[in-house]
C-alpha cells in the first residue's frame, strides 16, 4: 500500500472550519487505499503570535528558549488535526519532534535534520492510524527542542518521505508552481514538471516557493516533490530530476523579475583584491545582501566595480564606501529590474544567452549588468523595460 | 547550598509583565543563595483558550490529544519565564516533561505522576542555572504527553521538591490559609501553619485551596509545603505535619461553610441495605455528588433516610427517587447551610462536637444533619443561622 507524506501550509489550518476540510481531504486520500503521514504548521499567525510575546521580553531573545516556544504552536495545530481526523471516525494519532526522534544538528532557531526513527510512525501506520506531524522542530544532542527554521515544516515532511520512501505532497495556497509569477502574468503558464536546481535558483531569485533546505533533501535522495493547491484534486507541479535530453526545445523553465534592489558602480577603483574584499566584506558586516556583482577588466590599475543591493540598504552601503572612495566616483542606478532565466534545458542548449541579448537588443532593451550561473541567466534592464522583456522571452522561448 | 521549588499559578503570569516580576523575585531568591527551580502553569486563560478551540471540534475531543494540547500551555510559559530570566543577566533553562523523565500512569487528562528523573535539574543547578519546568505535565509509558488534571502543576513542584528533598513554596493569589474565608469574614485570621489532613478536608469542603493530589503526595514524603503570595516577601501558611500534642487549646483549626446543597430526605423506605445502595448508585450513575448521608434506626422495618445534593441536581435526584418511593414521602429542604469544622486537635481533644452542638442549642441554632470525620465536624443549619454559627464558633474554639 502507497505511503503518502502531505503537508500542510499555516494557511490551510488557520481556522477550525479549514482544519476540518483537511482532515476531510486526509481522510479520503486513506479510504482511497493510501497508508498517510501528515506534517502539519502551526496555525496562520501562531508563529507571529508567539514570535511577539518573546519580543515584549526581549529584542534578542535565547534562542533556546525561542524554539521551545515556537514549537508549541505544530504541536498545537498537530493534535487538533489529529482530534478532528477521530472525530470524523478515523483513527489518528500526532506525534512531536521527540516521539519520533527528529534528531536535529546545528543552531538553534536553524537545526538542520540529522535523523529521525520512523519505528513509531511504522507501528502506527500498521495499526491503520492516520500519523500527524508536528511539523518545523526537532531534538538536538542535548535533548533540547530545536526549530528548523522558517518553512521548515517542508523539510520535515521530505525528511520522512525519505526516510519511508513515500510520495510526498507539499500542499499550499498556489496550485503549483508558474514559469512566471501568475498574479502578475496572466499568460502565465504552471508547469507540470520542474528539476530541483531550477527550484533552487528560482527559490535564490525570491519566489517563495518551498523550504530551500527541503528541496535539496529531495534532490540529494530523488524524492519527487507534488506541490499543489490545498482542498483541491487538481494536479500541481512535480518537482524531480528532470531528463535534460528532452528538454532542447524548452532551455527556459521560468522567468522571476525583481524591482527591489539598485545597481551601485565604484568608478577607478584600485585594482586589488583586497581593497574590493574588504569593501564586500565591510557590506557583508552590515547584513547587506550584495547580489549580482560585475568588474571591469582594469585601465593602468584601475577597475570600475558594479553590484546590485537591495534598495533599503543604499544609505549604509554610501557610508561604508566613503572608506573606499571618493564620493564623486560612485554612481547609484535606481532604475534597475533584475530580470532572471532558469532552465536546466540550458546546459545541454548552448547559446541561450546570445540569443536572448540579441534578442533584447534587436528590440532596444539596455542591459545594464550581467551574471550567469549554468542554468540561470539574469540581467539588470531598467523597470520599464521589464514587460517587453518578458514579452520577449516568453514568446520566443517558451515551449509551445 | 538549600534548594528551593517555587510554584507559579497561572494567575502571576498572565502578562510578560507579571512575568518579570516572577522573573525578578527568582532571581532575588537565587542571589540570596539558594538553588532555585520554578514549576510554572500556563498563563491565565491559555488553558481555557485551547480548551475552547478543541471544543469547536468535538464535545469529546479525543483525550490523548487533548493533553497533547493543553500541555503546550505550559512549555510556553516556562519557556517565556526562563527568556525573561536570562533577559535579567541570570543564567535559566526551561525543562519539558520528557525532558526532565516525568514518567505517568493512568488516564489521559488525569493521570499519576510515578517518578521522575533530576539528572538534568541536577546538571543545571550545578551550572548555577535556574530551572524552570512546565508543570501540569508527563509522559506515560507509550511516551505519550499526558496531563496531571487541572491544578496539577501543585503537585508537580510538589513531586519535584520529593526528588530533590527541597523546600516548596506555592505562590498564587491569596497570602496564605485562613480559618475562615477572608473575603466573606473580616476577622478571618492567617493560619501559621495547618496539618496536611486538614487541608484535605477542607479542600473537599470546597475550599480551593491547592490540587489535592499536591497535598496527599507532600503529606507522604512528609514535605512542608509554604503557601504564600506572588510578588511578596511575606509569611503565608506552611502545610506540615502538626503535633496534636501541643494543640489541645485548639481543637478547630478552620471553618468552612456552604449554601450550595439540599438536604432530600425519604420517609419510610424499607430498611433493606439493597435498596437504599442501589438508591446511591443510580445517583451516581447520574454524577450527583451525595454528601451528607444520615440514617435513622428502622421502626417496623422502615427507616428515614436524609442526604445533602448540590442544587442544580435535585430535578434528577426526584426522578431517579420516584423508583424508589412515593414522591410523597419525600421531602427537600432548600434552607440549608453546609457548615463545617476541621481540626487536626479534635483527635486530642475529646468532646469538641458535643461542646459544639451544646453551644448551637444554647443560642438557639437548629442542627438538622450531622456527619463527622475523625477530625471533622460537619453539620446542615438554617442558612440564617450561619453568621450566629461563625460567630459563636470563632469566639470560643479560636485560639486566641
Amino acid at each position: 500500500m502507497p505511503v503518502i507524506v502531505q503537508k500542510y501550509s499555516g494557511s490551510s489550518l488557520s481556522t477550525i472550519d479549514k482544519m476540518k476540510k483537511v482532515a476531510e481531504a486526509v481522510v479520503n486520500k486513506k479510504e482511497e487505499g493510501n497508508k498517510v503521514v501528515v506534517v502539519v504548521s502551526a496555525m496562520n499567525n501562531t508563529t507571529d503570535r508567539l514570535i511577539n510575546l518573546a519580543k515584549k521580553i526581549s529584542d534578542e531573545p535565547d534562542k533556546r528558549e525561542l524554539d521551545v516556544l515556537l514549537s508549541t504552536g505544530e504541536m498545537a495545530s498537530a493534535s487538533l488535526l489529529a482530534m478532528t481526523i477521530k472525530e470524523m471516525g478515523c483513527d489518528a494519532v500526532s506525534y512531536t519532534a521527540y516521539q519520533i526522534g527528529m534528531r536535529t544538528v546545528g543552531d538553534y532557531g536553524n537545526s538542520l535534520i540529522a535523523d529521525l526513527d520512523d519505528r513509531a510512525i511504522n507501528r502506527s501506520l500498521r495499526k491503520d492510524k492516520v500519523v500527524i506531524i508536528a511539523g518545523f522542530q526537532g531534538i538536538n544532542w542535548l535533548g533540547d527542542i530545536t526549530t528548523l527554521g522558517r518553512g521548515g515544516s517542508d523539510t520535515t515532511a521530505v525528511a520522512i518521505a525519505v526516510k519511508l520512501n513515500a510520495i510526498c505532497e507539499i500542499y499550499t495556497y498556489a496550485d503549483g508552481i508558474y514559469d512566471i509569477d501568475p498574479r502578475e502574468y496572466k499568460y502565465a503558464r504552471k508547469l507540470e514538471e520542474i528539476d530541483y536546481e531550477e527550484v533552487i535558483e528560482l527559490t535564490s531569485l525570491g519566489a517563495q516557493l518551498l523550504h530551500l533546505r527541503a528541496i535539496e533533501l529531495a534532490q540529494k535522495y530523488k524524492i519527487p516533490i507534488h506541490v499543489r493547491l490545498s482542498f483541491s484534486d487538481v494536479k500541481g507541479t512535480v518537482i524531480k530530476e528532470v531528463n535534460t535530453m528532452n528538454m532542447e526545445s524548452k532551455p527556459i523553465t521560468g522567468i522571476a523579475t525583481s524591482d527591489e534592489d539598485v545597481a551601485v558602480t565604484i568608478k577607478d577603483i584600485y585594482s586589488d583584491i583586497n581593497i574590493i574584499s574588504n569593501l564586500f566584506e565591510a557590506l557583508a558586516s552590515k547584513k547587506i545582501n550584495v547580489d549580482m556583482i560585475s568588474q571591469t577588466a582594469p585601465i593602468d590599475g584601475r577597475v570600475n566595480v558594479s553590484f546590485t543591493i537591495p534598495k533599503e540598504n543604499i544609505e549604509t552601503c554610501l557610508n561604508i564606501i566613503d572608506d573606499f572612495a571618493e564620493r564623486e566616483n560612485v554612481y547609484v542606478d535606481k532604475d534597475i529590474d533584475k530580470f532572471s532565466v532558469v532552465g536546466i534545458g540550458m546546459k545541454s542548449t548552448s547559446g541561450v544567452a546570445a540569443r536572448m541579448f540579441k534578442l533584447f537588443s534587436d528590440n532596444g532593451i539596455e542591459v545594464k549588468m550581467i551574471t550567469t550561473s549554468q542554468i540561470r541567466i539574469t540581467c539588470a534592464i531598467k523597470q520599464s523595460d521589464k514587460q517587453k522583456a518578458v514579452d520577449l522571452v516568453i514568446k520566443n522561448f517558451r515551449h509551445q
